[in-house]
């Protein structure tokens, strides 16, 4: 099976191994799925043809022989639905695996970025006050019940790692040194799980090495 | 089979309609499955043993004869799984199904929900003016994808509705009367489809009559 990923050539330094190709990457490296990546410009990622594939002008895209698709959600589970090594097999392991994925991305990786958001510039008011303590108290709400789900276990669905933990973990790795989420020594444990996986790392190096020089 | 999805039975006034069990309701209704709604007040749901079922003490949460499930998204993707009016049977069908899943809950839920927590309170000074600006400005170019995508098309994947189509009206759904998106007819045409079809208003009125009057 021919698989192609849809990358983008340069992002400012930041962004970098954050895009979220990267985490269709470590998919298919967890998999063990060779693939081959078609690395595009900004500029060619908002043109028409693109957005044919992309409708919002975003990446990853993700082919193979049969399906051409977008949303790196979506794309981490049609690998996963291919591979043992990203979800089990039975319906009902399966089922949780989607759940957990879309936990992260709709429970968890919102919440975060609001707060993120709210952060890039200061809060001054009254009400940017009250507003900046409302995304944070939201956020803190979501890693007390991620953390204490985890209480005495390895990965979200107890010794097996799925799809799931590698969004969760991709999530939580974007709050990395930061004290909301450092409160928490179980969640920072299990995050670190997840990128010390051969996978992640070897997924980070690959993004790391395809963004061409600071124009 | 056995289905049993589980849903508040009280919230306040400008969420009844919206709470999320609304859109598990409506996919099973699409997909002609009959169910049980279990109905719990919210005091039930921060419990310890409902979150055992649902990790963050949300609504809905779904079981089957094989699943135990959370996340809107999954249990609707696992009711589309099982049901030709909810997503093509091929695989490339089915995929981008759930590629539209994602991009309603992920590229476009967040972005709306953003920004109407920015409105909550009024943005006096320049740097609360600017986020504003900046959040309007992110969803604006949403819709505006989505609107190009839509071009000629009845929904997301041309003449057939999927659950993808589901989870997007359900989404633009919130931004109802909005200057944003009342500004794209196609897509207020375009949500007025979904909320058009008889299982969502099915649903919407089942959820209605389930909640007991104000305390």
């Amino acid at each position: 099976m021919t698989i192609e990923v849809g990358a983008l050539n340069w992002v400012p330094e930041p962004a970098r191994g954050y895009v979220k190709d990267f985490r269709v990457r470590w998919a298919l490296k967890e998999a063990g799925l060779d693939y081959k990546v078609d690395l595009i410009g900004m500029g060619e990622a908002s043109a028409p043809a693109y957005r044919a594939r992309q409708p919002f002008g975003q990446v990853p895209v993700y082919r193979d022989d049969e399906v051409d698709l977008f949303e790196s959600g979506a794309i981490v589970l049609h690998i996963a639905a291919r591979s043992d090594a990203l979800a089990p097999r039975d319906p009902a392991g399966w089922a949780r695996t989607t759940a957990w994925v879309f936990a992260a991305l709709n429970s968890v990786e919102p919440v975060a970025f609001w707060l993120m958001d709210l952060r890039r510039e200061a809060s001054t008011t009254q009400a940017e006050q009250a507003r900046l303590a409302r995304a944070q108290d939201r956020l803190k709400t979501r890693l007390d019940s991620l953390s204490n789900w985890l209480a005495g276990r390895l990965w979200l669905e107890r010794d097996v790692f799925t799809a799931g933990d590698l969004m969760m973990t991709a999530v939580l790795r974007e709050l990395r040194d930061d004290d909301l989420l450092t409160a928490y020594p179980d969640l920072v444990a299990y995050t670190e799980r997840g990128l010390a996986r051969p996978a992640f790392q070897a997924a980070l190096a690959e993004q790391l090495a395809d963004f061409v020089p600071d124009p």
